[in-house]
């Protein structure tokens, strides 16, 4: 069967959806693989390396000829519309803000998989590309605060004098606060976090941060490990108990999203202007509405406060900033998700496997992801 | 008597030479400090700040009414010239490029310390900027490297595979050698390093670095702790020792600076194209012509290599990229030296000390640093 890699469309988009090595990998199960001139020369793998791991090159994918598309973005319409019935697909469809593209995978009867409905289970770790990039993102938000921020980040004891640590105060500690609190801490700033689960203290203890406790009254548990929204008055409640640990961070790194909903405001204005000059925000969540007041993504925001600005950085397409190594995880996802689906070089998505049913978004013509699936019928 | 700090003319130059903390330092002396408008706006100290502090903010320096001007960069030979008989300069002077303002400086009968000259003794390292801006820029470095590489710089065990750490190789183990090698061992990275000075590896080790030991038949070991040129045989040799460490790295940082001189080529194009495509190459000696052939300062130049490019970055101005903690280690050195040239707040140098005999450049009329009166003789 016929395994196509496409080369990313979207602005800003340098990852890819399969490496040399995951070429190698499908090859061995006896798939073929065909990747699209140039998909990897973003992200760092030519077509060459490709070529030598067993894949053809394409000027162009012959997309009616495909059983497989992989893929890093979603799909768009005209690209679903091309494909042939019960081919599959295995990608980020994000399906709550790409009905058109659901509505024309049902259409065209081709069976698309949705890496963000993984179930977040222990078996299926190895094929969630949701906590695999979100760790590239966290990682890379403590590094372009680093990049923004006039003084260290370190103690440093000089002969001139001592410096001390940058305080970094991280809100959402999910696998991309999580991350950006062990990187902060690595770099050797004095990190405290956030998250209204409070099962998640632990984890910032032991990535070396200090959980900062709210007295909200209730625990939030999300399903499947994601944080719910907070009814609006408890939400203000929450801004007011942070805001004294905003003032005292010279970084402030917000990871707080929501799947297919509004990222949640947890900072407003009124609290980064507490914040002393030279600070920096780096907001994880801009691409979904933000976390802070005022962030806008893809850009860097001043906010004037006393004696100088706060720089208010809305981190958009965090991943791409990291090509490679987002790209040699992301790809393993998508490959070890195939794997459980392919056997003698055929690939036949049993839905048994609670991760096969789990992921799947349409087949047969049919929208199986129930939410989805009431969106479009109220679209 | 009247102290004026100037706010700095060169693009690209965000640092000042001193901090509301050392004006505070400066008016405990019995001094008055003028600030120029706008001096720390660049480092994130303001006028306000300053005003706090006990200084008094002027427009426009009137540098004919001041008794001592403390700068970051070379004064211009038209501001040497406005300073009246007397008149005590300090700051980075850079007499071996900057002869016209020498020249300046003595014809006007200015006393001016060169904090380049300031000797490598223990009593005066709180007064050595080359070190604490030799702190800074190798800790910059080590970001600006991270920034530009496609993948992490620490190893990651995840579920989708385990991501090995980046290999970094810094020459050059001075003070910005030895953070840089800190600050990438801190991220996870692993580390090597070499230097020509065999005494060196003891500190590479301390720093969690790996020596390269390179048989080079001799140690080389400068007067003052600074390395010496290599004679051009010996330079050879040491680049084809080098080759292959160079292209098993992904990060090569250089920090081979003689004072004064030309920067030594310790890696030619040859050796970068034999680096794996993404990996970044740091020349913090760029703006004295670099280590690294092809570099230009202040600019990122592709270098194609198997499969991509690697990125050749001319760093320039390293220190001023954290403005904010460059200044406030600078200020201190600054006002450390004036501190003991003052006394009942008059500040009257005593060259019988010998820090102060060896930062002098030119005082009563005289060049007295010898090398800088010679290149002035035959220039």
């Amino acid at each position: 069967m016929r395994v196509g890699v496409t080369r990313e469309q979207r602005a800003g988009e340098r990852r890819v959806a399969a490496t040399p090595e995951t070429v190698q990998q499908l090859t061995a199960l006896g798939l073929d693989v065909v990747v699209e001139k140039g998909a990897g020369d973003e992200s760092g793998y030519s077509d060459a390396a490709y070529k030598e791991a067993g894949a053809t090159i394409a000027a162009k994918l012959a997309l009616g000829a495909l059983d497989v598309l992989v893929h890093v973005r979603p799909l768009s319409p005209a690209t679903a519309k091309a494909l042939k019935k019960g081919a599959v697909t295995i990608g980020l469809a994000s399906p709550s803000t790409e009905l058109p593209t659901v509505a024309a995978l049902a259409a065209g009867k081709v069976t698309a998989f949705a890496l963000e409905l993984i179930p977040r289970i222990s078996r299926a770790q190895s094929m969630d590309a949701l906590s695999s990039q979100a760790l590239v993102a966290g990682y890379r938000a403590v590094i372009e605060a680093v990049m923004r921020y006039p003084r260290f980040f370190p103690l440093y004891m000089t002969a001139a004098g001592t410096i001390p640590p940058a305080k970094v105060l991280v809100l959402g500690a999910g696998v991309a606060g999580l991350q950006a609190i062990g990187t902060a801490k690595r770099l050797g700033a004095r990190v405290s976090a956030n998250d209204i689960r409070a099962a998640s203290a632990d984890e910032v203890r032991s990535m070396g941060g200090t959980f900062i406790n709210l007295d909200l009254d209730t625990a939030a548990e999300g399903t499947g490990g994601y944080a719910k929204e907070l009814a609006e008055d408890r939400a203000k409640r929450q801004r007011d108990l942070l805001a004294p640990h905003v003032a005292a961070s010279d970084i402030l790194i917000t990871t707080a999203a929501i799947p297919g909903r509004a990222a949640p405001l947890l900072v407003t204005t009124y609290m980064v202007k507490g914040m002393r000059a030279g600070s920096v925000v780096i907001d994880l969540a801009a691409e979904s509405g933000g976390n802070v007041e005022g962030v806008v993504a893809g850009a860097d925001t001043p906010v004037a406060v006393d004696g100088g600005t706060v720089t208010l950085v809305g981190l958009q397409d965090a991943p791409s900033a990291i090509p490679s190594d987002a790209s040699r995880l992301y790809a393993k996802n998508v490959a070890n998700l195939l794997a459980i689906m392919t056997a003698d070089g055929t690939v036949s998505p049993d839905y048994s496997d609670e991760v096969v049913a789990g992921a799947c978004l349409t087949r047969d013509g049919t929208v199986v992801h129930e939410p989805t699936a009431n969106a479009l019928a109220q679209s």
